[in-house]
């Protein structure tokens, strides 16, 4: 964001960076934010060993440095995976319009999963296994001073493999969402043993917002730290809006392809046929679509189930799907066709999230028999996508109250495999309107906690209105909370290391180390400088106040309290 | 809040109101919010048997329905419990200056717990026992048509009786915080079987805010919905601040007495003596203090267990007792003397809050061996505690991962003999600085969930700086999240309902009902305003658009999908 660059303070603590990393496939550079620890807050045992004070952080903004230049987004950003692309013989390249498409040749499959099980390891799944582990490989330093005579255990099991990640892509426990046709992206992975993700959903609607703001929003995410983005437009422009999303994005990108076929038929539901939503499955495949959400596991006989509840269907996809089922009174075509959407997902290495169109749209409908009925066929679908080596997640709700989370990824687990679990929040009541970023954090944090592998947010404009780019910032910092604090839950040394540098922070008021370690540097120093009028940001020396206006000098705890080193 | 008049919409969907009750004891006048529930989304069995559509709220805001007028706070609002006090034999008065002021007539203890013990029921018992019922006897016809045959004993298990109350506070199960020189108070009980209570704490320090800041701050407080505000101002007006806010508080106030004597030696802590700090005791206690926090718990032999912390002490009162410990070399004095603190306590029934001195203020401190070795204290020193008849709560973190809270709650039950839990979030990461209220809330409410009585608010200031009346706001609401998701997993149906009446609401698309249920109706309103600029509120008729700009016209689920009546 703009701040992020423009505050001096901020300026001279964090900067991103690329850590160049020769792998045993190839050479990568992997993505990182270092923040500049200040020397009057390091251990002694620290700077004994050493004069280098940085901390390395995960880092999901790509190239950007700042938002405020969009000008150049007609050219799309550098594509890193272009090299690896070439050199794969399984894929073919043909030209459309003026652009060139990969697919896979005919016969051959290009998913990350059939290299996995065929037991290859891709630059891909090298670079998951780097990226995921830099925060420790980068950090040693700081994981002997905690860890101390552990650390050497810690280190071991804490920096992962590329055998590792394969053989969990191969299991399907790992996705790493990656189309052939998207270049640009710096490849992540989801799934168990690694970092909890958060997607951020943008997209316009048919009466609001336009290309700008919608990369602007994709922006802003990335630069708060969304893993991927799902964009969910639906208006007239949707295709050069999705078109200049992935070719500036470096975080995959999903879809609910079944939006633009509804846009084509001018909003009528009943006039969707399976060659339309083919088409349209291509269409985004070769434009470098990462994921597609389907809601294929909505089944005919599910509708009567409905009945019972008091919100009914509240997933947009689930409810067009359901619409056609009942005007056709025929089987989910996605459904009946699945075995051919798997062949056009594996042609272009497009991973599948099985939609949950039955989620509970309120707290009153949670854990009900349409709800699981509908899990129970994504299930199966995913076994049959794996024929196909395709990569699969599962999606899930929705609205649950605290007592009946843990049921679901429970039951998740246990029918899917292990595969990913997505879950969209889950909110935990349905009064929070205004709030729904947080009521629904909490039941994202209680399942990310429980082995969620990525958590959709939810901003604060839910249930109310188009979010904005304020509405995506604060949506995916909240979400980053849950991620970071189901991953300290998880056992990510890690997650729990930087929390400890807060700590060491805090201890020595040392204010701009603890902005710089926040999840969001610029709005907690924007929030001290607003509430401690007395100190000025001008960049020039650290903010030397040893208290804050919540106690003032006399009554800080901290000032008055013992610490260890 | 000044908006909550002046918005035309939710004026005529939302008004304050008193259920007049006739106990057995005394007649009462119960607080309710009232939100008319509009026709066109009541279902049809409802419409058969009333026209009477009205959905009924507990409320903690007393008398106020504004807060843009402060010029008449000098004289306090009307005091509910005047008759009361006067009718009892054990209560004797004395003047102080121009002030009026009871204890109680010597040998004799007037505290609620004293009286349960004895088997007496206080107007105060059947007051709470009407109040946390009131959700359930004034929406009876919601019950039936949400529970249908189960709906009888709903309503037979939900309303709570006084003798019932009476049992759980001669337990000490519940608390009923209610000083007889807080004549103000609408009574409330913190407790198990009670809904889930919220605290704000307010309170200037040195360097910042006033008398009349302060006094908003708890107006926007118990008009957000806290049950309880702590005033922990520390500054020069300490005293008139306080006067202040009990004259106007129909919620219990609490304070930390240790900040008063602090203040009175300057700020030394070394020149605190127990003499000093029993006079702010009495003092405090004959102003109408409800709940006193007291530290007695940290002792002289736990500071060796702070050596191996990070964030060694954070509360603040616990801090200047460590202080005062160690300059003194002496046992802490508030254990020393709490048989003689427990008189005082028991002279005016002020109820306990026993603190948590030791609490963890970072996550790498969580569940140590200070944290639990205080625990241990507090428990005996609430056995002590019951000899005197004095009302007890207990206090509770703090920084806590996710996967170490529910060990919190469990020890604390089991030790303190299932004594109300009054817990400080706990925040679940330390990074989350600008964004506190959410790490905490998350915690909260699996705390809350799993049976603590009372959470105490954290605002998105915290770590940072003074709370200003919008970050009270922002804490309130989220806290009420907390206790609200809490209630419904504890399995209070009156919670559940509200959430069911949401989601009618939400599925004809009834956005007045909508705002008008929300915990922040005005928030709510002004978002979507903002959202839907084509909507005007012109307060005339109701907002008739059946989508929002979040999916536009033809995306939208709830359109396309069927529903319950």
């Amino acid at each position: 964001m703009k701040e992020f660059v423009e505050n001096s303070i901020l300026k001279k603590k964090i900067h991103k960076d690329y850590i160049n990393i020769r792998g045993n496939i190839s050479n990568f550079l992997i993505p990182v934010k270092v923040i500049k620890i200040s020397e009057h807050i390091v251990p002694e045992e620290i700077k004994k060993r050493t004069t280098n004070f940085e901390y390395y952080i995960y880092d999901t903004s790509g190239p950007y440095e700042k938002v405020d230049n969009l000008s150049n987004f007609q050219n799309g950003i550098k594509r890193v995976r272009e090299e690896w692309l070439n050199s794969r013989t399984e894929i073919q390249s043909y030209n459309k319009g003026n652009k060139t498409i990969r697919k896979a040749t005919n016969g051959e499959r290009v998913t990350q999963r059939y290299y996995a099980r065929k037991g290859i390891i891709t630059p891909e799944m090298e670079y998951v296994a780097y990226r995921e582990s830099i925060e420790i490989s980068q950090n040693k330093i700081w994981i002997e001073w905690l860890w101390k005579e552990k650390a050497k255990d810690v280190l071991e099991k804490s920096v992962l493999s590329a055998e590792w990640i394969c053989k969990q892509v191969a299991e399907g426990k790992i996705i790493i969402p990656s189309n052939i046709n998207h270049p640009e992206l710096e490849p992540m992975g989801i799934g168990q043993g690694l970092r909890t993700k958060i997607n951020a959903n943008i997209g316009n609607s048919s009466i609001r917002s336009g290309i700008n703001e919608e990369v602007e929003k994709m922006l802003w995410a990335i630069m708060c730290g969304a893993d991927t983005v799902m964009d969910l437009s639906t208006g007239e422009d949707i295709n050069a809006i999705r078109e200049a999303i992935i070719r500036n994005s470096p975080v995959p990108i999903g879809t609910v392809p079944i939006y633009e076929v509804l846009e084509k038929v001018e909003g009528k539901p009943e006039d969707i046929s399976w060659e339309l939503y083919r088409d349209v499955l291509i269409h985004q495949a070769e434009q470098g679509v990462d994921y597609f959400t389907i809601h294929a596991g909505l089944l005919e006989e599910h509708l009567p189930m409905i009945e019972k509840r008091l919100a009914g269907i509240v997933s947009r996809g689930g409810a067009i799907m359901a619409r056609w089922m009942e005007e056709h009174k025929q089987q989910n075509f996605t459904y009946t066709h699945w075995d051919e959407i798997c062949e056009i997902l594996s042609t272009y290495d497009v991973a599948v999230s099985i939609g949950d169109g039955l989620r509970p749209g309120c707290i009153y409908d949670a854990n009900d028999e349409a709800q699981f009925a509908e899990l129970k066929v994504q299930s199966e679908l995913a076994k049959r996508a794996e024929q196909f080596d395709v990569q699969v997640m599962h999606e899930g709700p929705g609205h649950i109250p605290m007592d009946k989370i843990i049921k679901n990824i429970e039951i998740q687990k246990e029918w899917c495999s292990s595969a990913p679990f997505y879950t969209l929040g889950p909110v935990v009541t349905d009064i929070a309107t205004g709030y729904d970023h947080i009521s629904s954090a909490i039941g994202a944090t209680v399942i990310g906690s429980a082995g969620t592998a990525m958590l959709c947010y939810v901003t604060p404009k839910e249930h109310i209105g188009l979010p904005d780019k304020e509405d995506v910032r604060e949506g995916v910092v909240t979400y980053r909370i849950s991620a970071h604090a189901s991953d300290i839950a998880k056992g990510l040394p890690s997650a729990f290391l930087r929390d400890c540098l807060m700590a060491l922070a805090r201890v020595k008021f040392s204010w701009e180390d603890q902005f710089a370690l926040a999840l969001d540097p610029e709005k907690s120093l924007k929030m001290f400088l607003e509430s401690n009028p007395c100190v000025q940001d001008n960049g020039e020396k650290r903010i030397n106040q040893n208290y804050c206006t919540m106690c003032g000098p006399k009554f800080c705890a901290m000032k008055l309290s013992k610490t260890k080193e």
